[in-house]
C-alpha cells in the first residue's frame, strides 16, 4: 500500500517531466543561448564581462555533456533548467542575466527551429540515398522487363529500371516537401518573450543572422504557438512513410515465392525461429509497418494542436516526443530502405519469364487495329473477344494461328506475330514512358538530379 | 425477403458507382477530351474531320449538363462512361477514336488535376478574405487592449489586433502550402497510358500548355498512381482548419458571459428550443468540429495509399468523395469564419476592463528591476513575492503603498506607479511586438501582402 | 462579382444545414414524439385529445413521408423542425405541447440511439452472412491443402477450411464488438431536458418500455453530450473493415497470375478500358480502400469531442454524416464480401500445387528429429544446413538421396520419405490446429455459432 | 565519412531490435515458459529432469532480472533470444528442449496477451480511483450551484456535484469497455505454432488453466495475427482519454480569471519563468495534450494492421511500443487527474455568484407559462421577448416590475418572483436531472458501485 503509494506519486511528479527526451536539445539551447547573450551585450542591455562568462560557462557545460560527465538532474524537469541551473553553478550571479529579455516559450521555440533544420537536411540526405539505390539498381539492369500491374493483374510489359524510376519520382517530391518545410522553419522566434515581445532593444536580426535563419517572425502570439513547420515535418514524413510501405509491399511480394523476382540480401532478411527454410523479409516488413507510427505521430499532433487558444498552452510540449520519434523513424527507414535495394539480387530471368505473358500484349493488338484503321473502342472489343478464344482453346496469343486471328478481323496480317513484350516496351516511345531510350534519358536526368545535390 | 434480397442487389451494385460525386469533375473531364482529340489531329493520329465532331459533341454534351437535361444514367456508373457514351450517341462511330492513346487512368488523373487546381486558387482566395476581415477588425480597434493568455491565464496586456494578426500570419502560411500544392498539382499526366505510356506520338508538351499546365510528368508508373497532390491538399487543409479551430475557440470563450469580449452576429448566432435567452456561436463551433472532418479524410487518403503496390489500384477511387468532402468543407468555413469575424461586435471596454488587471504588470516590475541593475532571475524572484503580498492584503499593484514595495527591493521608486497595461504594451517595441507602432507597421505590412493578390 | 457574393451567402446559409442528412430520422423522430405525447397525456401533462391529436397528426407526417408528398423546406433545416412545422400546420395549436418537458438536445439524442440500434441489427446480421459465406466455401473444399504464410512465405501447409476459418473467428468477434455497443446505446437520454433534467413529472420507464430501451440514462448533463455508443460503433467498424481489408487483400494476391488460386466471379470483377484481357477485382480492392473511410470516421468523431466542455455543443452536429458514412460503408462492405466469398472460384489445383513445395516440410522434418530425441533446437538446426544442402543441389526434399540426410543426422531413416504436405496438415491436430478432424469440428462449431442467430 | 557510415550501420542494425522496450515483458515471458515446460512433461513429451532443470534456469533469470545483474545483450535483439540465450548458458543442452511444440509467433502472443491483462486491471482500478476523486469533491460541496452550459453559454442551474457525476457516468462506461476487452484478450493462443498449430500433443486447457486464461484460442492462424484485444485497448484508451480532455478543459476555463470556479493546488500547478503572478493548470493542460498520442497509437495500430495477409507479419512487431506508450499514458493521466481533482480547491461563491444570473432562468419562466396552461412554444417566444425587454432596460428579470411582466402575458403573477436558481435546480426532480434529492441519490449509487470493487 504504501508502496502503491509511492508508485502513483512518482507518476505524478513525472508527469510533466521531459528532460529524458529533450536533451537531445543541448547543442541548440547552448548554442541560442550563446548567441543571446552576446547580442544583449552588443547592445549594452548587459555587460561585456556578464557575456563572456556566460559564453564561457556554456561553452564547459556543452563540454561535459559531450564529455558525459554532466550532473543531469530529473528533478530540474527539463534540458532548459538544467543548463541553467548549472551555469549558476559556474558562473554565480551573472547567469541570471541570460535571461533577460527572453521568455521560456521563445528559448524552446528557438531550439526546437534549429533542431528541426538539421532534420529537414537530414532528410533530404536520406532520400537522396535511397533515390540513388533505386538509380543504380534500373541503371545496372537496363534491359530487363517485367509484367507492369495494375489491379494487382499483369496488364502491359514494363521495364525494370522504369518501375524503379517511379520511386525516384515520389522521392524528389518528398525531396521538395522537406524544403519547403525548411523555409517554413527557419524563422527566429526569439526576441517574442512570453508571448508579447519584450522590452528591451534585442537586434532581432543580427541574432538571426548569427544563428543561421532567413529571418525573423513578425508576430510575437503566433511565434510562441506556432507548431506549423513541425505538422509540415510529418505530414512530408507521412507521405514519404507511405511512399516506402508501397516500396516494401512490392519487394515482400517480389520476395515470395509466387514472383520470385528479388531476393533480399541475408543481412536483409532473417529466419525463422521454428522454420529453417525461410528467408524473411523482415526489413521491408517493419519498414512497411513503421508507416502507422509516423501516421499516429501526424494524427497526435493534429489533436493536441486542434481548438486550443492562443498563446502557449502545456499541452505543446506534447510536440516533442512524436516529432523525435517520426523523425527517428524516417531517417531510420529511409537509410534501411537504401541498403535493402542496394542489396537486393534481382532475379532477371523470373521477371522476363513473367513478361512473356502473351495476354499482356492484348493493348498492343488493339492498337495494331487501330493502326490499320479501326477505332479504338471497336478494336478494344475485337481484342477482348479474341483473347477470350484464345484462352478458351490453351493457346498463347503468338501460338493462336492465323486464319482464328482473321475470324475476328480481317484486318489482321502476318506481322502480328512481331509484337512481343520488348517491342510493346519500345512502342512507349513518349516522354515518360517506358520504351528503352525513354528509360536512359530518364536515368540521365535522375543522375544529374542527385548530382546537384552533391 | 424478396425485398430484402433486392436491396443487398442494389447495395452491391451501387458499390463501385461514383457518378453520385463525380459528375462534379464535367467540365475538366470535357476540357480535357478536347485537347485530347485536337492534339490527335494535329499529329495526323486521327482525322481533322473525326477531330472536329468530337468537338463539337463534348461541346453539346458540356451544354446539355449545363443546361440540365443531360441523360445521366447510373448504370453508366461514372462521368467518363456518361459523356463517352452520350458522344456515341451524338457522333456515331468517330467518338470511339477519342480513346486512342489514351486510357481511363491517365483521363481521371488530368480531371483530378485540373479540377484541384481550381479548389486551390478557391482556397487562396478564401484564406485572403478571411485575412482581410482580421485586418480590418484589428484596423478597427487600434487602441483597444486585452489580456494576452498564456495557459488559460491572463499573462501580459496585447493590442486586439496584435492578437488577431497572430492568426494572419498562420493564414499567411496556409497560404503558400496551397501554393505549394499547386506546383506539385499542376503537371500533365495525359500520355501515360494505363500505366506504362502509349505507343502514339503525342505531343503532350502541346496538351500541358493548352490546358494550363506548368509542365508534364515524368513517369507513366508514377502518373496513375501519384496522389501525393491531394494529400498535401488534406494536410494544408486539415492544417488551416486546425486554424480556424484555435479562432472558433477563442471566439465561443469571448461570447461567454465569463469573457463577454465579443457578441456574434445574429446571423451568425442562433437561438435555443427551449432557453429563450441565450445566443450560441453555433458558427464557431460547428467550424471547430468540422475540423474533425478534414483530420478524417486526411487519415482517409493516408490509410488508402498504405502499401498499395504499383500502379493504379482500385483502392484509389477512393480519393474523390474525401477530397470533394474535405475541399467543401474548407471552402465554406473559409467563407463563414470570414463572415464571423467581419460581423462580430467587439466590446472594447470589457477588453480593457480585464486589462486592467493589475497582475498582469508582474513581469513589467520584474524588468523594471532589471533596468535598475538586478539579475532577471532574482527580479523575477522578488516580483513572485511581491504579487503574493499584494494578494493576500486584497490590493492591486497599483494601491499597493510604496513602503510594501521597499520592503521587497530597495530599488522599488515612486515611478513604480507609472507601469501601466497601455504603457507595458508601448515598452514591446521590438520586430513582432505588442507596441502600437509594430502592430501599425504589421497592419500596413498585412494590407500590403493582401493588396498584392488583388 | 454579384454572383460571387451569392454563392458566398449561400454557403454560409447551408453551413448550419442538417436536413440533406438527417431526415433519415424521420422515423424514429416521429416514434419518439408519439410515445413522448402519450406519455404526457398519461401523466396528465397534457390533456387526452391534444396527444390524440399530435399523434395522429405525427402518423399523417410519416405517411406523407413515406408516400414521398411531404413538403421538405430546406430553411428549417434540419428534420425536427420540418416535422415540428409541418404539424403545426397540420393540428394548429396542440402541436406546441409536443414540446413540453423534452428539448431538442434530448429529442436529437433519443433519436440517434433508435438509428444506431436499427444499424447495430444490420451489422450483425452482415457479419453473419459473411461469416455464412467463408464457412460454406470451407465447407465446400473440406479436403483443399494450401500454403499457409507468414511473412509473405510459404511457411507450412494448412486446409483452405482452416484459412477461410481465421475470418470467422475475427468476425465473431466483431460481432459481440457490436453486442456490446448496442448495450451501451439503447438506454433512453429522453427527459435530460436541455442539459438539467425537467421540471415536469415525466414517466421515463413507461417511454423507455415502450421504445425498447433497456433502461433509463443516469445523469443528465452526460445523457445529452455523450457520443460513447457513437465512438464504439466507429472503433468496432474500424476493425471489422481492417478484418474486411485483410481478406480483400488477400483475394486480391490470390487473383493474380503469380498465385492464381481463385477467379472473381465476372459479376464481382471488371474488365479494362484498355486492356481487353484483364480481369481486375475491383470490389475487393474497393472494400480493402473504403477501410481508410471508416478510420477516417472514427479519427473525424474523436477530433470533434477532444476538449469540449460540457454539455452539449454544436460541434457534436458533426457526428451525424460521419456516421451515416460509416455505417453505410461497413454495410454494403459484409454485404459485397458475401456476395463476393459466396461465389468466387477456388482453384483447387493450384493450391494444391503450391502446397507442394517441399521446403514447407521442414519444420515437419525438425520435429522428426525431435521425435527421435534430438533438443529442437539443435534440429532446427540441421534442417537448415540440409534445406540450404537441397536447394543448392536443385532438388527437392523428397528427391535427396537418404545418404544426404544422414550426411546430416544420422537419426534420417527411410520414414522421412513418408512426411507429405498432407501428412503435416494432418500431424497438427491439437485444438485450433490445421489437421482434418480438427477443421471438421471447428467448421461444426461455426454452424452451430450461426444457427443460433438464425 | 566513415563515422557516418558506421552511424548507418548502426541505425540499421537496430531497426528490427525491440529488447529496449519489450524486456518489460520478462515476467510473462517466464511464467509462460515454466507452465509450458511443466505441461510438455506432464504429457511425457519431454522429460520430468529436463522441465524440472528449465523451470529452475527460468527462475534463476528471473532472479537477475530482478536483481539488476542479468547479463542483457541488445545483439539478441529481444527479450525472448535474450532469456533463451542465458537459459543455455545456465542449464545446457536441455534448454533446446522448451522451445518444442511453441514457436516464436505463438510465445510472444502468451506474452502480450498476459501483459495486457495487467494494464487492463490497472486502467479498471486508476478509472475507480478518478470517480472516487469525483465523488468525494461532488460530496464535500452538495448544496453548491454552478450554471450548467451549452455552447459554453449560461443556460440553466445545476449542482456542481450533478456535474461532477457527468464524469462518473462516462468513467463507468470506459471501465465497462476495459473489462469487455479483458474477456477478449484473456485467452490463450499457445499451441498455435507458427500458425498451423503443432504435432505435439499439447493439453492447452491445462496450460490456460495454470495462467489463469479463460479459455483456448479456436484457430490457430487466427491466433497468431490477431491483434483486436490491442486495438480495443487503443479505442477504450482514447475514449476514455477524450474523457479527461473534457474534464481538463474545464478545470482550465476554471481555474481561469475570467470564471475563478476553482484553483489547482500548488503540488499541480507551475509557476511561470517570466511573469510571475502566474498560477499555471499545467497538469490538466498536460492531461489534454496527451490524448493526441493515445488518438495517434490508435490510429498507428490500425493502420499497421490494414491490409496484411495472414498470418504473421514483421510489421506486427510494432504493435508493444505503441500499446507500452497508450498505456503508461492512460495509467499516468488516471492518477495525475484523480490527484487534480482530489486536491483542487473549489470556489463556491464564485460558483454561486454566476448561477445568480438571471436569465438562466428563462426556462423556468417558460415552463411557468406553460404550467399556466400556455402551449411550450407560444410560452418559449413570450419569454424570449421578455428577456430582450429586461435586457434592454438593464434589469435582471427578478427586478423587472410586474406591470413589464404582465405587458407580455396575463398570466404572470406575484409568484414568478418566487423562481430562483436553486429553486430552478430544485424542480428538475426527474430521474437523472439536477434536483437535489436526484443528485443525493446519484452519490449514493455512485458509491455503491465504487464499493463493490473495493
Amino acid at each position: 500500500m504504501a508502496e502503491s503509494r509511492a508508485a502513483c506519486s512518482a507518476m505524478t511528479n513525472s508527469y510533466t517531466v521531459s528532460i529524458h527526451y529533450d536533451r537531445r536539445l543541448y547543442r541548440h539551447d547552448i548554442a541560442g543561448s550563446m548567441v543571446h547573450a552576446r547580442m544583449l551585450a552588443r547592445q549594452g542591455i548587459i555587460g561585456e564581462e556578464d557575456a563572456r562568462l556566460i559564453v564561457e560557462g556554456l561553452s564547459s557545460i556543452r563540454d561535459e555533456i559531450e564529455g558525459g560527465h554532466f550532473p543531469w538532474q530529473e528533478e530540474l524537469e527539463d534540458i532548459h533548467m538544467n543548463v541553467e541551473s548549472r551555469l549558476h553553478e559556474l558562473i554565480g550571479p551573472p547567469a541570471g542575466k541570460l535571461h533577460t529579455g527572453r521568455s521560456r516559450n521563445d528559448q524552446v521555440a528557438v531550439d526546437m527551429r534549429m533542431y528541426a533544420r538539421d532534420v529537414l537536411k537530414d532528410a533530404c540526405n536520406g532520400i537522396a540515398k535511397l533515390q540513388r539505390a533505386l538509380v543504380s539498381q534500373g541503371d545496372a539492369h537496363r534491359e530487363v522487363v517485367m509484367p507492369g500491374y495494375t489491379h494487382m493483374q499483369r496488364a502491359q510489359t514494363v521495364l525494370l529500371a522504369h518501375h524503379l524510376l517511379a520511386y525516384f519520382e515520389m522521392l524528389q517530391r518528398d525531396r521538395t516537401r522537406m524544403e519547403e518545410c525548411h523555409r517554413r522553419a527557419n524563422v527566429l522566434p526569439l526576441g517574442s518573450g512570453a508571448l508579447a515581445g519584450v522590452p528591451y532593444p534585442l537586434d532581432r536580426d543580427w541574432v538571426a543572422a548569427e544563428l543561421g535563419f532567413d529571418g525573423v517572425t513578425a508576430n510575437s502570439m503566433d511565434a510562441v504557438s506556432d507548431r506549423d513547420y513541425l505538422l509540415d515535418f510529418h505530414a512530408a514524413a507521412a507521405t514519404c512513410m507511405m511512399h516506402m510501405s508501397r516500396l516494401s509491399e512490392e519487394l515482400v511480394l517480389w520476395s515470395s515465392s509466387e514472383f520470385g523476382f528479388v531476393a533480399m540480401a541475408p543481412k536483409f532478411s532473417t529466419g525463422s525461429s521454428i522454420m529453417p527454410q525461410k528467408r524473411n523479409p523482415d526489413f521491408a516488413e517493419i519498414a512497411r509497418g513503421k508507416t502507422g507510427r509516423v501516421y499516429g505521430s501526424l494524427m497526435a499532433l493534429l489533436t493536441v494542436m486542434k481548438g486550443l487558444p492562443l498563446t502557449y498552452n502545456r499541452d505543446m510540449q506534447e510536440d516533442k516526443e512524436g516529432f523525435f520519434d517520426a523523425s527517428d523513424t524516417l531517417l531510420a527507414t529511409l537509410e534501411v530502405m537504401a541498403s535493402v535495394v542496394s542489396t537486393m539480387e534481382v532475379k532477371a530471368e523470373r521477371m522476363e519469364q513473367a513478361a512473356s505473358d502473351s495476354f499482356m500484349l492484348a493493348t498492343d493488338l488493339a492498337d495494331y487495329l487501330v493502326g490499320k484503321g479501326m477505332p479504338f473502342r471497336q478494336a478494344h472489343g475485337v481484342v477482348r473477344e479474341l483473347c477470350a478464344h484464345a484462352h478458351s482453346r490453351g493457346l498463347t496469343l503468338q501460338q493462336l494461328p492465323m486464319q482464328d486471328y482473321r475470324g475476328f478481323s480481317e484486318l489482321f496480317e502476318e506481322d502480328v506475330y512481331r509484337i512481343t513484350p520488348r517491342g510493346s516496351a519500345e512502342a512507349r516511345n513518349v516522354t515518360g514512358g517506358t520504351a528503352p531510350n525513354q528509360v536512359r534519358l530518364a536515368l540521365e536526368e535522375a543522375k544529374r538530379c542527385l548530382g546537384e545535390e552533391e
